[in-house]
C-alpha cells in the first residue's frame, strides 16, 4: 500500500499496473485480479481487473492495469495503453500465487525500459522474495527497481514492513520537506523491538546463509524431481532460493493462467497434503513451502521419503487427461 | 482498512462516510478530509473529499462522503443523499484530530438509527480509545455498533490490530464459509508474542486502572484550566478518558473547523512545545497527550508547573485577536 501511494504522490497519477495472480497483500488495488478463474479472467491481450473482495469498488478495479507474467509483448502493449496514466508497475520477481517461476530477465529489463521511458515508476514487491539472495532477489537481474517493498523476515519474527527506493523518490516522505506528498507515519514505526530482532535476523542471515540455504533448496527441488519421477506421477516442481512449490502438472507452468489448478488437481493436491500433514509436514494449501536456516538435510530427507510415499499413494488419483 | 472491506463485504455496497477531518490510518477512503483546510473544505453543509497524499485517484474520493462531527441534522442530511450506496458510517467517538471533543450521545444515537434504517453499518474506530473504558468508549453511549477497529494499547507494546463485531458481520470473513465474501489472512495475524503481551496488558489495565488512570485525567485537566486561569490566557483543554489537548482558543472547539488552528495559533503552541521539550515532556504537534500507567500524581503536579511556567512565557504571543 505505501509503494503504490508513494509511486502515486511522485508521478501524480493514479493507476497502477500489476501481474495477474500475484498477490500483494489486502489492499484493494494490490489485490486485484489475485483469485481471478477461468470464467472471469478474460483474453490473456486484456486480462479482467477481478476483485478478490466482495463490494470493492468498481471505481478500484478501474485503477488497475492487469499484465501477463513473463510475457514482454503482451505486457507492453497493455502498458502502452494506459502510459500517461501509470504510476508504477508492480511486480514480484518470484511469485508465489502465479506459480513460483522466476521473472525472466526479459520480461523485468522490459518493465524496466518501458517504465523510465514513461515516466513510471518499477516496483518490486520482495516481501517474500527478498530471502531469495543477499541483497533481495533482484541481485539476480541486471536493473534495480525504483522502489523495493520488504516484510515478513526482515522482522525476526515480529510484525514489520519497510520500503526503499531511490532518494528522489522517498523523498515525497520526507516530514522536512517544504510540500510533504505522502505523510507517512504510524504507532509502530520504527518498533524498537522488531527493529532489534530484524537487524540481528539479517545480520545471521549472512551471505553464506543464504547460499547454504539455497543449496539446500535446489538439492529438495532435485530430490522432489527425483519422487515424481520413480513414483511416475505427471506433477512438476518449481522454485527458486529459498522457495519451492509442487504442482500436480506434468509441465512447469509459465504463469498464473497455466498454473491454475482445476478441481481434479486441486483435489489430488489435497491427498497429498493430507498424507504430510499426517506425517509431521504441514503446508499451505498451495503446496508450496519455504526453508529456514534451522533446517538441514535431514529435514530435507525426511521430507523427501515422506513425498515419495504420498506420491505412491496419490498416483491412482490421476487420470490419462492429466498426464 | 479492514473495518471497511468487511463493511463493503457485507453490504455489497462500494461508499463509505467519515466525520470531517478524523484520522483512522493510511487507507486512502479513510484518511479522506484529515488535512483539510479553510481553503478547500467547502461548505459546512457538503464537506469536500479532501485528499491527503498527492496522486490520490480521485475516484476514491467520489467514494467517499464527509459529515461534520457532533451536527446531526448535517449529517444526516448528507447521509440521506447516499443512503443506496453506503456500506458504513465510520466514526471515533473521541476524535483526536478533530479537537479531542467527546462525540454526544445525540450524535452517535443519530448515526446509529440512521444506519440501521439504511442498512449500512455502524462502524466505531477505537483504536485509540479502547483505553477510554473498560469495554472501551463505546461502553460510555447508549448504542452498540456494528464492528469496531482496536490497536495501539491492546498489542502490550508490540504491533497489533483488530476489528470485532457483530456474528453476522464478522461470518463474511469465516474461511470455512460456503462463500468467503473478504479473505483476510496475514503473515503477522495472531502473532503469539503480540497476542501475549496484549493479553497480559490488558489483563493489567482493569477496570481498577482505567479508573484510576481516568481520575488523573480529570485532575490534570483541572489543573490545567486552573493553570490557563492563573496566566490569564485565551487558552482551553478537550478531552476525555485518559486523554487530554490543549488549544490555543479562548472556547473550546465543538469539530474539526472550529478546532482548527490558525497559523497564529501553530506559532503560540509551538513555543509551548518548545518550552515543554526544554523542561523534560515531549509532545505531539497538537499538543495532546495521553497518559499510561506508569504516571503517578508526581507526573501530573510536574507536568502541571511546568505548563503553567509556558503558559506565562507565551501570553506575550496572543494578540487581541485572540482573546
Amino acid at each position: 500500500m505505501s509503494c503504490l501511494k508513494v509511486a502515486r504522490a511522485f508521478t501524480g497519477r493514479a493507476k497502477i499496473a500489476k501481474v495477474e495472480g500475484a498477490y500483494h497483500g489486502l489492499y484493494d488495488y494490490a489485490e486485484v485480479s489475485q483469485t481471478a478463474k477461468p470464467e472471469n479472467w478474460g483474453a490473456e491481450e486484456s486480462p479482467t481487473s477481478v476483485a478478490v473482495a466482495h463490494g470493492t469498488p468498481e471505481s478500484a478495479l478501474s485503477e488497475v492495469v492487469v499484465i501477463p507474467f513473463n510475457d514482454p509483448e503482451k505486457a507492453i502493449a497493455i502498458l502502452d495503453q494506459h502510459a500517461e496514466d501509470l504510476a508504477c508497475v508492480l511486480v514480484d520477481l518470484l511469485p508465489h500465487r502465479v506459480g513460483l517461476i522466476p521473472a525472466s530477465d526479459e520480461f523485468v529489463t522490459a518493465l524496466r525500459n518501458w517504465t523510465k521511458r514513461n515516466g513510471a515508476l518499477l516496483v518490486f514487491d520482495e516481501v517474500i522474495t527478498f530471502r531469495g539472495n543477499y541483497g533481495g532477489t533482484q541481485d539476480n537481474y541486471p536493473v534495480q527497481p525504483d522502489l523495493t517493498a520488504m516484510g515478513k523476515m526482515i522482522g525476526g519474527g515480529f510484525p514489520v514492513g519497510a520500503l526503499a527506493g531511490r532518494k528522489e523518490v522517498m523523498e515525497v516522505m520526507n516530514p522536512l520537506a517544504d510540500k510533504l506528498l505522502f505523510p507517512h507515519s504510524g504507532t509502530f514505526s520504527a518498533n524498537p523491538i522488531t527493529m532489534i530482532a530484524g537487524l540481528t535476523a539479517m545480520q545471521l542471515f549472512d551471505q553464506k546463509a543464504v547460499h547454504r540455504l539455497n543449496s539446500l533448496n535446489d538439492q529438495l527441488r532435485r530430490q522432489i524431481t527425483e519422487a515424481i519421477n520413480i513414483a511416475d506421477i505427471p506433477a512438476c516442481v518449481t522454485g527458486g532460493g529459498s522457495m519451492f512449490r509442487i504442482h500436480m502438472k506434468p509441465q512447469p507452468p509459465i504463469n498464473y493462467r497455466s498454473a491454475y489448478a482445476d478441481s481434479d488437481e486441486i483435489q489430488i493436491r489435497s491427498a497429498l497434503l493430507d498424507h504430510l500433514f499426517d506425517h509431521g509436514f504441514m503446508m499451505i494449501n498451495t503446496c508450496s513451502g519455504t526453508l529456514s536456516t534451522a533446517m538441514t538435510d535431514k529435514e530435507i530427507s525426511m521430507f523427501g521419503d515422506v513425498l515419495l510415499d504420498g506420491f505412491h499413494k496419490i498416483k491412482p488419483l490421476f487420470t490419462s487427461e492429466n498426464y
